[in-house]
């Protein structure tokens, strides 16, 4: 209803509004229908974001294509590059994809996904642009992206393995959530512009208080290796695509760039052998005993896709601000609210 | 010398021994020749590394190969095979390439960095069999390996961009390094089979210390994105290869693999620009404030890069144990021992 107010097609607003009910779907809350006011409206009705742009395939060489999207809805820019990537490795055995001039794609792990359903492995990487949010090891200021990851493999029988993680101890998102909610949030997600630990989610949202790199912000702790993460994304799917980056690049309009890549599984093992490795693997790993009070040990992918078929029958909670804006906005286009629909 | 001596040739004997000193020349100082001994003059004793085995091409469609390498030495193994990933990506923009049957192949960034000299993006990953060292969040006993991470970019006239991690907190190497100098470790490496936080480096040794992923063994702080890691390092390197993985596939005499990965720039962007904007975004981390008393930032390679010159005039610091073994073994072999040649 949203993105068809604002002048898409009735298939991409289709598609577009998957992508964020996926997320919630899979209790990847952070990623879901609360950024629809806040991101993607906000930046439709500035104009950052424009639904007449489409995904223009600037070269192609063997197995890679690069894209301008031209401002277009990450959401949609990501999911054409992914399917150009899955022609390409059906071709080529792999594929890879850059793309440029995009937006905030949402959860990374849905454009993973989808290689994995086509019997292939995916990888999604996006940058931030030219607007960093996270601290680097000694650094007065935000220099690094969240810079997400997103990796898929089919797994035979089981649920699809799905890692969807930011190179960030945590996604932004989790942390205005944690707002939402009223809560603080733990000691070791963000330092002050002083190097000091931080719990108040304002102080992120105001711009005094730093992400911290996965690992941290001691070498001890392996916080390098989550700086040198998110710099590994960096290059991939911002340097490399053409798009802004977060340091050097403060000049520019800012452009998000993706990187898609996909590896045809079939290429490497004949017929079930992956599916059958992938299910001898998990499926040990699944039945390893824990420690008493411990949950079960369980892999990326596998609790998403439980947690999915629970609210697919109960529903999906959302935090009483995402649903009382929602409403608001729904109201504004004329549209029924979710208290009618229920919840 | 010791490779000649377990019937490699001349040329073999000089690669391998390449990849261990370009690991003690950049600061790597628990992938070098303190590896020698104790990894693969072991493994070439008990013949369950063969000096004779050659890199046998099984698969070849599109862009992607697959090797066997029939418990050829991991540092050739993945020296031939990267080769053969950068020749895929001569000729399709991108070449990805799977190895089975391996052994230990030292420092995972000299591989990544091999495409990185041939003006490509390279990945380097490794598992380690069916000989897992690492705890995953309530597991009684190791269940993951320390699944390295190699990942190298040509950077213009700066030192190229290389990043070489594990995927745990740390890798095991400096827990033995540890040892040899006599120190605990710090808090946050390793657990106890009650889950508990341990530092002294013999209890990795024995088999009670069990290494915790990168990001720690609690959610809140991201343990569950460095087990994420280190089974996406399993799916690529271990299940799609064909080797031993991890969980599952203890019946198996013991079989490493790795996963190779090239990338062509120059298919993405012309000429020089993705050196120009590796240069642009790299120097301005390079010149980023810090706080008074924190080191400059760095990225990875760059201070590597630093460390080889300095060690390139001064020389390589051995710990003492590592001198005495290596000495033992000269004599053994009839060698001038490092003492004669000076340290």
């Amino acid at each position: 209803m949203t993105f068809l107010r604002y002048g898409f097609s009735s298939e991409q607003a289709a598609a577009a509004a998957d992508v964020l009910l996926y997320a919630d779907l899979h209790g990847l809350d952070s990623h879901g229908v609360c950024n629809l006011l806040p991101i993607y409206v906000k930046a439709l009705s500035d104009r950052s974001i424009l639904p007449s742009s489409t995904l223009r395939r600037v070269r192609k060489k063997g197995a890679i294509s690069t894209f301008d999207a031209s401002g277009m809805l990450g959401l949609l820019a990501a999911k054409g590059a992914m399917e150009a990537a899955i022609e390409l490795a059906a071709e080529h055995s792999v594929g890879a994809v850059t793309v440029m001039n995009s937006s905030h794609f949402g959860t990374a792990g849905y454009f993973a996904r989808m290689a994995a359903q086509s019997g292939m492995i995916g990888l999604a990487l996006t940058n931030l642009g030219n607007r960093p949010v996270g601290y680097a090891q000694g650094s007065r200021r935000a220099i690094i992206g969240t810079n997400p990851l997103g990796f898929a493999s089919p797994a035979g029988d089981l649920p699809s393995f799905v890692l969807d993680m930011s190179t960030t101890v945590v996604a932004s998102g989790k942390i205005k959530l944690a707002k939402d909610l009223g809560e603080e949030v733990p000691v070791g997600w963000m330092v002050n512009q002083s190097g000091q630990p931080v719990t108040d989610p304002n102080s992120y949202l105001e711009g005094s208080g730093l992400l911290v790199p996965l690992g941290g912000w001691q070498r001890s702790t392996g916080g390098h290796k989550g700086l040198g993460l998110s710099l590994l994304v960096e290059v991939l799917s911002g340097v490399l695509s053409g798009a802004s980056v977060s340091l050097g690049f403060e000049d520019e309009q800012n452009s998000i760039g993706h990187f898609l890549f996909a590896l045809d599984v079939s290429a490497f093992l004949e017929g079930s052998i992956f599916a059958e490795r992938m299910e001898r693997f998990l499926s040990s790993l699944l039945g390893e005993p824990v420690f008493e009070g411990h949950e079960a040990l369980t892999y990326p992918g596998h609790s998403d896709a439980k947690i999915a078929l629970e609210r697919g029958v109960h529903g999906i909670p959302l935090p009483a601000p995402t649903v009382a804006a929602l409403n608001w906005h729904a109201s504004t286009l004329g549209a029924v609210s979710l208290a009618e629909i229920g919840q």
